[in-house]
């Protein structure tokens, strides 16, 4: 339906020939066999890049964590739950790839160990442990041959360019997507704003609806990658 | 459409004239603007429950945690996200119930405190702190006057009757209901199993689709608070 949609959004399939991976949605921690951690991610704008990925032209895989949303057309979903499970698929995927979007919510920390049985209330207060999960993005963005046009996302709630442009240096990415986010904004909503920055420049898209943002998206991505290997350039 | 279809199983209403206050879903347990603790459960049975309960004949309040399910008809509903907002709501609708039933997955702890900007990555492990939760059903069962027959649930991994009536007991219930939870049982599906137990006896529901479970229930509530009060007995 989005994919229809959109079809015509793109006069001509901008990515035409690639490959596209995604990652979307939040993850699931475990704390005990009903327990977790997670987040509000809703899983919208990283299954709308998958769409509008899949409406340029692009041979699109999905990885995508818990979330109550169908399959875009002509997508390949991998569903998983933990980050641990999420890492393992996009080291599964990633290789010969022409581009990676990071945009799950992906959880930074999980509980030391998950408890086999189900964790027993008492008055005492309770001392949880939690251990980093592995970076995904990192780990695809450091690759040192097969290395795909890397793109994050960074969910702020207060400096988002600050904190954005920190962070797109620390995990070495060609191109970061920043939101802002806080109490009706960004996560779990159908409209959305960014803030593009990549290393020739900068951009504003929206505020609008993610399917939008995510076409918009999209055409810069294609244009990143047109502007990286001219066409007739040796690569 | 529950509502509708289950009009037919009671050939009397067996609750008409009574109210009947319920909790249902998860609760949500922030730990910052966008992570938080919770569980499994998708407040299926309680919705069902409160379908039913009206389709009895009874006043319905629904007190439910984030689900994504529509409101049955004729029930009157009271959105919460922690478990301190819902035992806030309880307390505030307690007053003048005939029955009330805590089928919620309430959250037993919360962080101490949720940090108010993102928590950032860093490589080092986390120390989360815990606080319990307020008991909502306890508190319930423990008042002293207009107090309602009181109704809980017990999900457990193991030892499932022991762990109910222990729990049963602890807390003062009137009835409990009790099953068995792991992968692929009980939590987020739609067909259940549930061991009743109450004073006058023991009695096993299914294993059945939750509706049909949620009927039964109610009907055995419905004997319950006949039993208490019979026809003409001074109260």
């Amino acid at each position: 339906e989005l994919v229809t949609r959109l079809a015509g959004v793109f006069a001509e399939p901008v990515l035409a020939g690639r490959r596209v991976l995604l990652t979307a949605g939040p993850t699931r921690e475990p704390l005990d066999p009903v327990r977790y951690i997670t987040n509000r991610s809703s899983g919208k704008m990283g299954f709308a890049l998958a769409a509008v990925a899949a409406a340029a032209g692009a041979e699109v895989t999905l990885v995508a964590g818990p979330c109550a949303l169908p399959t875009p057309a002509g997508v390949h979903r991998i569903d998983v739950e933990t980050a641990e499970q999420m890492y393992a698929e996009v080291q599964r995927h990633v290789a010969g790839q022409d581009v990676f979007i990071g945009c799950a919510a992906v959880a930074d920390y999980r509980p030391a160990e998950a408890v086999a049985g189900k964790i027993k209330r008492s008055g005492a207060d309770l001392k949880l442990h939690l251990v980093p999960n592995p970076d995904i993005l990192a780990a695809v963005a450091a690759r040192a041959e097969d290395r795909p046009f890397t793109v994050g996302f960074a969910a702020e709630t207060d400096r988002v360019l600050e904190h954005a442009s920190d962070k797109r240096r620390r995990k070495g990415l060609d191109l970061i997507a920043a939101n802002r986010v806080g109490p009706g904004l960004g996560f779990d909503t159908d409209d959305n704003q960014l803030e593009l920055i990549w290393d020739g420049g900068h951009r504003q898209l929206g505020p609008g609806p993610k399917s939008a943002l995510a076409a918009e998206l999209i055409t810069q991505i294609a244009q990143c990658l047109q502007d990286d290997k001219p066409e007739g350039a040796a690569s």
